[in-house]
């Protein structure tokens, strides 16, 4: 079994074949033909700790993948990241395990900023004027950086509640190329820019509906978990377009299940972005409509950015 | 990250602290303080192969652990293991990867062989006249070698379908030091032995009720999957104790599932071995009873043990 680390992982990794092949993965997924077993969970109450497991195979492929998250929140206090994690890849034919990608969790954050490249490059306006970005950890990072490939946009509005943190996402953004306007208070980003990324672990409404503009595109990942909320219920309801990683898992506890426990939208409002990309359902008709996509992370991302970072390496 | 092979792991695992630990495991299992995710499955039908996902973790134990193993039954065809697997064991306090095991599935037949050693030490009767052993494979052997440590008795009746098969048990066998008689008629191995161990994949049951004598224990490794049956369900009523590795699994697919679904026996008339080895229910009674152990695997067995492994190396 080969044994990789995250440096090998990230020094080699092919992210356009990444995006390649997150979207065949998001497409079989939703044509059924993916092998998604239940997620297991666990809770480290004593130790402020959880850890999940997430595994898939996409019929046809070569391989299937174990992956392991953890996320231990008093880690930063003993010198250690927050989340940890490691994937593993097997052999489909023959069981054999083929490698072992220990890669700290960065290929759970890249799939899921990659997922969020997807949805804007599908739903973005035509024009974006800003980009908002709520918060400012590593996620809130990834997300900014993945969007350089399918905008043109350079000006970018970031919430967050420290102004350290903001101080040091600025620095960031600035280095990648952006004109940052940085604030404590979220109408900014939502009244100021059309292509707004949510990335925080908030678990009550950050974005007002009255707030948010005719036109906006809106990509929700941080409500990954039960109790997680990032929008106002009624701007979930008021979007043109609902589109979900996976219509199962987001009723349960993506952004929009919150909007369909209060009785505002139907299930049947909700479309799968596998479903998109394989031409199925429409997307954006005009430049006046809301999108949102709310991506709360499937296993079979991790499947395929796994097999994506096997090929990568030399 | 320590990395572990097989070969490590066999030389130096301490058996007798395996057992302890996984009796610790079942007792905490039974009194609802392990956390065990569903289980994660996979069919590869192309492949003929499978793969399940289990993971535990022990409220208190320093690590947790999740395993992998796979089944691809056209592998000897390719010169491997049907089976294979690895266990990965996770901090439970930072939830750093601590060790991946590569024991090729090994730690996965030894559990379930301790297991029956902790079911015969349990329930077997004062005095064995002769061991009935039925299966010829890996498990049937490391069942008959966990026997040693806890009956005296080294007389043992064999049953397979093949007599290439049975040959080669009964080499191994003597070699322990065993009187063996091979047979290819289970009836030889219900009338003449009154411990008897059933390992076999069998989807029908293969030792009728009539056959078997009083005072005789059974431990039923085989059922670990839906489908797999190797007693009569009127046996299986017949037996005066009725104990379970989990009572939740075996109603599933266990062997008393079939009695379960047939009517014969109603759920109240099971234990689990935790609540066993907790001396909250009591064992056999006298040397007439008949009494049946049904052993389907659970996750704490397989975190208790690569505990174990970790803990025996130098």
């Amino acid at each position: 079994m080969r044994i990789v680390d995250k440096q090998q992982i990230v020094a080699h990794i092919d992210l356009d074949l990444a995006v390649q092949w997150i979207e065949e993965g998001f497409v079989a997924f939703s044509n059924g033909t993916v092998q998604v077993p239940p997620v297991q969970s666990f809770a480290f109450t004593g130790a402020n700790g959880d850890c999940c497991v997430k595994s898939a195979f996409m019929e046809g492929s070569e391989t299937f993948t174990v992956k392991i998250s953890t996320g231990f929140y008093d880690n930063p206090g003993k010198g250690l990241a927050s989340n940890d994690g490691l994937m593993l890849v097997l052999s489909a034919s023959n069981g054999q395990p083929i490698a072992l990608l220990q890669d700290e969790g960065w290929l759970t954050c890249m799939r899921t900023a990659l997922a969020g490249r997807i949805a804007a490059r599908l739903l973005a306006p035509r024009e974006v004027h800003a980009i908002g970005i709520l918060g400012t950890g590593m996620q809130a990072r990834m997300q900014l950086e993945q969007l350089l490939p399918v905008t043109a946009c350079r000006r970018v509005i970031v919430w967050g509640r420290s102004e350290v943190a903001l101080a040091s996402y600025k620095a960031f953004a600035s280095a990648l190329g952006f004109e940052v306007h940085t604030t404590v208070d979220p109408r900014e980003v939502a009244q100021g820019a059309n292509l707004i990324v949510c990335a925080t672990p908030s678990r009550q409404a950050l974005i007002d509906n009255k707030w948010v503009r005719p036109g906006t595109h809106i990509t929700a990942v941080g409500a990954d978990a039960p109790g997680k909320q990032e929008l106002d219920p009624l701007l979930v309801a008021r979007a043109d377009r609902i589109i979900v990683d996976s219509i199962v898992q987001c009723r349960q506890y993506g952004e929009v299940s919150h909007a369909l426990k209060a009785g505002l939208i139907e299930e049947g409002r909700l479309s799968e972005i596998g479903a998109l990309l394989d031409g199925r359902i429409s997307g954006r008709a005009n430049d006046d409509e809301i999108t949102l996509v709310d991506l709360t992370g499937v296993a079979i991302q991790d499947a395929q950015i796994a097999r994506c970072a096997l090929q990568s390496l030399p």
